[in-house]
């Protein structure tokens, strides 16, 4: 089928070859002319047969917002709007509210796979009415890894489920990579084990923590077995902040999560605040040697 | 080759069938006369040929201490004991010394992959010395899953590293299995996806989070959608607390590792004597309503 | 001087009684009219003389924004409105952007200290302009303690500063009690400290532990050595929530505030979806006995 | 009464000051010359008068182990001697045995206080029977804060109760200093308050959250508002990581207390190796920029 692709950078740009090599036709725009096909979002609305289908695939908040509010100029009543990117599923209930004063129907898909999606496929969470996710059934079959449809596929539920699957999805990645990098940590501080890129490999297959995140691991310790060459700088997206403020509306203790986004904020401090109140209350109270600035 | 086998409980049972199935000749013992090929310990090792390999798969602590004794009484110079339970790391060199007046040897073997073993085979973690476990790696290439070696076997470094590297391993299975379980009561607490089991079946494909243990929260969902059968009551084995305990000896922070421990504790009190504390406190400094035992 | 006091429950109504007893006059509005001087906030409004204070001690959310309404229709420039609730912070600058249409100024005071306050004085925090804070000094220093003006009042910062800074209080309050909560548990637990109230009686004074809340906690012990007449469940009322919001807004670690939260969370839940998952995980994986609902 | 004491430093020191002062004769011996009242533990035996009672406030671990060596040696039947310093509580039962052989009697007392003790006293924690406790308590009397004994001494239980009690106020004292570190840094990086230590000021009196700790944060804010001049790093000696290890051997979730050393940890860490695998993992699945080292 036919398809209006709004971004092409990272993701957008593979999610396009693997579109085109499931035979889809794909219209691209994106702000960038030399990966763009045509120069604007009016024109790739012009090049597009009706009823049409565009795929958002930009960054989320302000540039979303824009390019949905210049959709709703451009589109027709019975166009269909899929917003692909890691907006809040918030904003899916304020973009769908939008475009239905159109007539234009709305779909909000989470995307997870990163950069290694153009090859294995994406996997795909929506959220929407029914018949619009149906419609644009061939364009998830094409994304989603091949195989069964429902191990890379789900309808998630209404406008903004999607997104908000995504967002949990990636509140769990956040935790499994934190406890992979607590059990790296500890066997590299501890002397017993002498050897732990080998170690972890040996966990690849048979064992219960087998997956994908410790493929990536073990692919990682092999260019830099002692993962010298980087910084412990760990940036945070949105989603692990807003998996939690989630579960603090839902009253849902989850502190594995949590607790890996808040080691990102510290990594990303140079020295803590907090750890400064301490040891100037410990010097306060018992005397204890502490650091100056200047040490 | 030939191993005496010494537990034939559900993981030695099933070790026994893959052993047999590779072409080993595998003599086992069980305190079960209904399993055993033996009726003691003595006759196992009188029916081994010399230089005997031993191999234990039996509970820690005192089981496998006693088990130990027995062996250094019975067996030869130039034996070997392997000890594939989930012995502590600071017991391999305890019964390494032990062994070694008699000059019998021995390494350590951390065994992963539950009742999945039998079919899927086993990820392995070796302590001890090179020759010893070059001369068991028949075993070892019997029990690991098929494939690339390294993928599923790993010589982790002395007597003990092999239950060290078993034990980081099971303190990372709990993070993940704390991440995941975040996740799906976040889901399930809100009412934005409305089909929880496919959102996560649609994770075992492309996503980030793809895993083994998704997979089984897959199967487990599909039996009982929303786990109403289960109690939340966890268990826990003592591998994740050796994990904390030496993440404090190495003053390694592994905040979610342990909270999948505190969590499991929660999960088996009736009643907090902590929320307990908190209720009194906020009672007596504001004058908040509090349940009493009788509500 | 002279006042209007919106809400008398168990906060306003001993408020009322410090300032009396500061000399100050009071005019009360409560929708209980056993405790009301006054049918009406409109009829409060008349009694008082130009240029008005008026106090604002009502549940924060809906309650309070209705009463700023009608008090930005009643009141005249040059009337200063005090939000003593428990607002959140965001809603001090609405709430200030509304009044300042009609030439109407505004405070937002943090106050602590729970039903003792009557008797001790409140712990104050105010935002707003040093001109409008200074003109109701006469009725924080009748509610602070009595002693240094600067131990139990401070001018936070501009509007919103009084309530954040009562915010993060609160925050820290959750800690504090999480942290005696968890000691107590322990010593509880354990079965060395044969004498659990009479320990936690001598941290009292001259200790580093010693505070008001474990004044309180001894009481607590006092009368129920065991806490066994309490359930552990305990609520929460929104600061805590919103301490760890502002902490992601920041990107600031607070995993000490944080686990008080979800201990609360997990004190409220009869049963834990995540822990159920966990335990269809390992039964999963490893054949391990769960517990089902019916046992 | 007469008292021998061992060790003169930071807190025996001023021990010895406070016990003159109350009328007490001491009999002091340090490692330092300058500050020993005699030449050598043995000397300090005989310049007592049976039955004595040797107070020992030195390192826990070998330093007081072999001065409890030394002593079991030089004392008689019928001595008593009170371990005062920060030993683990199963060091106690080692130590008392040890000393019952010779018939010598053991008390141990955990002590807080800091360096402030000298002037308010010390709070008390002892462990022992009844009888070795009531011949010291002039003794304790003389150490801990005037007014009443029941809050600044408690008889905690048999041998290694007081030590007990004293490790998990200890563990209750890291999370207090957690919950203030944690607060004051939300409060410095928001831009709501202004006036961060007028704020904190405002919360010695009247407040939930007021207590020793809080006027000591004050006095720290007062000498040093932005606490610029010390570094974010904090040592921990050894009663934080034995209540966490307690509380692993009782399954008492402690998570506030927990997150209090975890922080520690991470405050004396040049780099995070969780964070590179963290770092690491994100630029393997999403070709997320990483920091090198050589940034």
């Amino acid at each position: 089928m036919q398809l209006g692709l709004i971004g092409l950078g990272k993701m957008g740009f593979n999610m396009r070859a693997r579109l085109h090599a499931a035979g889809h036709e794909v219209v691209g725009y994106d702000r960038n002319p030399e990966v763009s096909d045509t120069p604007s979002i009016a024109d790739l609305v012009r090049e597009l047969r009706g009823p049409r289908v565009v795929w958002l695939m930009i960054p989320h908040g302000d540039p979303t917002r824009r390019a949905i509010e210049e959709l709703s100029d451009e589109l027709d009543t019975g166009d269909l709007v899929i917003e692909g990117g890691n907006s809040r599923f918030t904003d899916d209930q304020t973009n769908a509210a939008l475009l239905a004063e159109k007539g234009i129907k709305y779909v909000d898909v989470g995307v997870s796979g990163g950069v290694w999606g153009a090859e294995n496929g994406y996997g795909l969470m929506a959220g929407g009415d029914s018949e619009d996710i149906e419609r644009a059934m061939p364009i998830f079959d094409a994304l989603r890894p091949d195989g069964e449809r429902e191990k890379g596929f789900a309808h998630a539920g209404p406008v903004g489920a999607g997104h908000y699957a995504k967002m949990v999805h990636n509140g769990i990645e956040y935790g499994l990579m934190q406890a992979y990098a607590e059990g790296f940590e500890l066997l590299a501080a501890s002397d017993v084990v002498t050897d732990v890129p080998a170690t972890i490999k040996a966990w690849t297959e048979g064992t219960v923590v087998r997956s994908w995140l410790l493929d990536l691991l073990v692919r990682a310790l092999e260019e830099d077995p002692e993962l010298e060459e980087l910084q412990g700088y760990v940036s945070d997206s949105g989603e692990g902040r807003w998996t939690i403020e989630e579960s603090i509306n839902n009253a849902v203790p989850t502190p594995a999560i949590t607790s890996a986004l808040f080691a990102r904020f510290a990594s990303r401090q140079e020295d803590s605040p907090a750890m400064k109140a301490v040891a100037a209350l410990r010097n306060q109270f018992g005397g204890h040697s502490v650091r100056s600035s200047d040490d």
